[in-house]
């Protein structure tokens, strides 16, 4: 598959034996060739947008309209993530674009599943319409997991093999989302197999997802279709999937970081063909102080892999990874998507060129376009929240324990236990116990269906927090000690048409508006790494050490451990629901 | 692409999570993982042809309806030839098969260029139905050079880009074979050109041949489309387009032996994922005594690869040059197409698997299918060579010199130049040196039209030999110096429906039918063997050191130097007649 289209090979070959001039001569640079594992003295020229032609240093190039002078230092490939949630950063593609390009990254495979899940397959219109604005190459996967787990919440859509074979059938789809579902997939679920099969049928590409799976139910789950894993916890499963075939993809994104562990069971393997790298959920404000795939180049060669050939993960394996034959390499017949990089080592590029074009220089864009238009879309449907009661836990008349959610420090998933709460005018009561906090999943397509848990362990939670994000359903979730201050977040979201608040004594401290589906701002970069960052700063200084996300990984029912829906409390173990209250007997 | 065809996955999760069992079990191997370049003791269950589990040493195993005691010695993944001329071991793609599963081949990709010369589709779709007996996985690529180079030669068909197109829609079509008018390729010839985009517009793989072809002009080649190349006669020239990005095949065939220069060329470099191995052509003989791509690897091993690493160059790195995702490969979801070797250095196995059954043991084959029929096809129409008078060579009117081709005993493409020779009754005469011959190509397609050149330096030339098999044409080629038992070669030829004849003294000496098409035998590689070896030794005792198939490259008009074909004598490297005969002023 060729990610810049078929050439006119003709033009390119006239190009090269002189009889037309090329377009650009990019000169006197230290060639990486991420094919061999060189690097070399040499110069190269570009036609049409592909590289036609590699010289060694003193070989005469043909005449071209513009050269460049690289000043020694190292061109290589544009970088390529190769699993990335775009929504996660809270910017549309083409602000990503923007925000990215001057990093380095020139392509992205994007599983939008959050969006998705808020409004199917228009989200993943929006999507595609929105990256085909930037030069970026933006790809998409289409995402099978909507919702995540069928039965267990409600989301904005649910995606059968006919959803997931239309959207596979559009342009700039080239395969399936992250197959998240990996408990039901290793056993051959019916529903699971329909989708994957959408994506055998046409070739295409199936991105896998299996934290924790090793043995004989990750030989199922690899039998079952899946391709790659971007979740590897140790150095074992990383060292065993390699073993398999599968694709590894090491992520540093903003939730987790088992990038060392991951390295370090390849690291002892003699090849690592099918190994890359990919950011996952990254935030604005990591984006515009760090950069974004240049990052996990930076921790990959701190964590003690070689250099070069942690550019070799961030190209050449990436776009093999996805069988893009003209991506990730400087030779003939390659488009022409190249950096100039003082080092190899992740910094940021001084030049960034994307089909032969200088898109990026010194960190800034000089590429521009105009931008697609800043309409809100998809606002959440939170009417039915009324009154502060809405808001509380109702006990059963027969009493008993409740079920109480435990947020836990030393881990990324939480647990539950039935504890024997307070209960006061029918309602169970937390203020006694200043450890406790209400969590609160709200549909917000248009279900008025909601669950309300204790949570232990969340923070020093005052107030109220409320966001539209919340991974994969993005129904309303509050965390909040006070339920006047939860119904005030309420209603400056539904105001916002979506994004994140902060209530306390009445008053919103902070708010994110997200008026793109509830996920996204139509904001730069900067400006919504600024909001965020006002937002966690305010949450910070009331509820101590919360990060932003940190109640999203609690409405996830597709991870282990236990989670809360807009249908119930959930073991993502088992994949069933808890009861809420018990007899203890 | 599967190789194997789509599984019944849910069939292989249940296996794996031993809800059924599993076909059969390899227990007791140190399994070499070319994916990671690891050797561990494990066992493999295979079911439904695929392998579904790789279990460390002492794991317990699901249930196995059979098990196959490994007994400790080496388990790697079946042989992939990546480029092969089936028609020049001279036996059927069914024979082939029997012949080469034994030493450990179980996929090809064969370039069907030979019988597609001589009869155009119907004779590619001979080849499809003659492998598909067999449980050689068996692969075709379209040949675009039929014939090799138009308006120098005229064989049985011409190709054009509908001829393409029809077979890249045949199933087991999996690419266009080798492009290897590399002259007018790398020029943005027309008539390639359209017949490349039929491959690029289906996604399908293009085969490369580019001898010594480097800088600018291999970089145009390479912008055409070719994909790559197993022609590299210099370690610099494989270093270059390694670099490139070509996938490298590197052979050892019967006629060419370029593989020392060629590894060394890529042994300087750190990665060689697209290296891997080819046979081209080789004789039935060869693949009796030493077996097929085993032998590949042996050589490689011998001129300093790493054994482990000549074992990926001839499995994965070919399976990933055609994109097979399910082969090359040890893993859950591979097709178990497998070996047992006591060595990784290309010694025959003890034990070959296709699709998990058992196929050849000790060099012997186990499995066995009923055979095509032995029907001889496409007969040469040689009726108009009547008398000896038309193997002579009429003398110009005007006199002069004669065109004299230069066989050359230092180097593989031959030269010419024009001498002084006598003539007697308007003929000339060679009778006088005894380093000359005559070289007669005829057409045997149906057209009556022929070429008589002397020839020097061939060997001690009496009587006469005459061939079918003569690349690519394959038109009639005799060399002799008695125009009466050429006469003869030629009625021998006729009456075995194609084959070869060499006649002294008005006698057949030896003889070798090729029933098929003029270029195979119906008999299995043993018989093949003998019958070319005794013809071989009648020839070298009667003319000194000629090999079998030495007039064959004498008829390659897209081969550098100079050429013969029915139209002339051709300037390889300027790809233009030369004259006959030349009045010196």
């Amino acid at each position: 598959m060729r990610a810049a289209g078929e050439p006119d090979r003709r033009k390119l070959i006239a190009a090269v034996l002189g009889e037309r001039p090329a377009d650009l001569s990019i000169e006197n640079v230290r060639l990486v060739n991420v094919i061999t594992g060189e690097i070399y003295p040499a110069s190269v020229d570009i036609a049409e947008g592909i590289i036609i032609l590699v010289r060694t240093e003193g070989e005469p190039g043909p005449e071209a309209k513009e050269r460049f002078d690289g000043g020694g230092n190292y061109l290589i490939p544009g970088y390529i993530d190769t699993h990335v949630h775009v929504e996660s950063t809270m910017m549309t593609p083409e602000n990503f674009a923007r925000a990215v390009i001057p990093w380095g990254t020139t392509t992205v495979v994007a599983d939008p599943h959050e969006i998705a899940n808020v409004m199917g397959v228009a989200g993943v219109q929006f999507m595609l319409e929105s990256g085909r604005r930037s030069p970026l190459r933006h790809f998409v996967l289409a995402p099978p997991c909507v919702p995540s787990v069928p039965g267990l919440e409600e989301s904005g859509a649910v995606f059968t093999e006919k959803e997931i074979g239309r959207l596979l059938d559009e342009p700039g789809v080239i395969g399936i989302g992250e197959l998240m579902n990996y408990l039901k997939i290793s056993q051959g679920d019916e529903r699971m197999s329909r989708i994957i099969a959408e994506g055998i049928s046409r070739g295409k590409f199936l991105q896998g997802h299996a934290p924790r799976l090793q043995g004989r139910r990750l030989a199922a789950y690899r039998l079952a279709g899946p391709q790659s894993d971007h979740e590897c916890r140790s150095s074992g499963e990383a060292a065993e999937k390699a073993r398999l075939g599968l694709h590894i993809n090491l992520k540093t994104s903003s939730l987790s970081n088992h990038l060392p562990e991951a390295l370090m069971g390849i690291q002892g393997q003699r090849w690592r063909d099918n190994v890359s790298l990919c950011t996952d959920d990254v935030h604005a404000g990591v984006i515009c102080r760090e950069g974004h795939l240049n990052r996990v180049v930076a921790k990959a060669v701190g964590y003690g892999a070689d250099p070069l050939e942690a550019v070799r993960f961030a190209t050449y394996n990436g776009a093999r990874e996805y069988g893009f034959e003209d991506l990730g390499a400087i030779a003939p017949g390659f488009a022409a998507d190249l950096q100039l990089v003082e080092g190899l080592n992740g910094c940021r590029p001084l030049a960034v060129w994307i089909g032969g074009k200088l898109a990026a220089r010194e960190g800034e864009m000089v590429m521009d376009w105009e931008s697609g238009p800043a309409e809100p879309f998809c606002p959440p449907k939170l009417a039915y929240i009324r009154s502060e009661e809405d808001l509380e836990l109702a006990a059963p008349a027969e009493g008993g324990e409740t079920l109480v959610i435990q947020s836990r420090a030393d881990g990324p998933f939480n647990r539950a236990a039935y504890e024997r709460l307070p209960v006061r005018g029918g309602k169970v009561v937390i203020e006694e116990d200043p450890d406790l906090a209400w969590i609160c999943v709200c549909n917000r397509y248009g279900k008025e269906q909601k669950t309300i848990a204790p949570i232990r362990g969340f923070g020093s939670v005052s107030g109220a927090f409320g966001a539209t994000v919340a991974h994969d359903s993005h129904n309303l979730v509050l965390i909040y000690r006070d339920p006047a201050d939860a119904l005030l977040a309420v209603k400056k979201i539904q105001e916002m048409g979506g994004g994140m608040a902060l209530a306390e004594h009445g008053r919103i401290c902070a708010s994110l508006p997200l008026p793109a589906g509830g996920l996204m701002s139509f904001c730069r970069c900067e400006e919504v790494a600024a909001q965020a960052e006002r937002l966690e700063q305010a949450l910070k200084e009331k509820w101590g050490n919360v990060w932003l996300l940190k109640h999203a990984t609690a409405a996830l029912p597709v991870l282990p451990g236990v989670l809360i829906t807009d249908l119930g409390i959930v073991d993502g173990d088992r994949q069933e629901f808890l009861p809420q209250f018990r007899i203890p007997g």
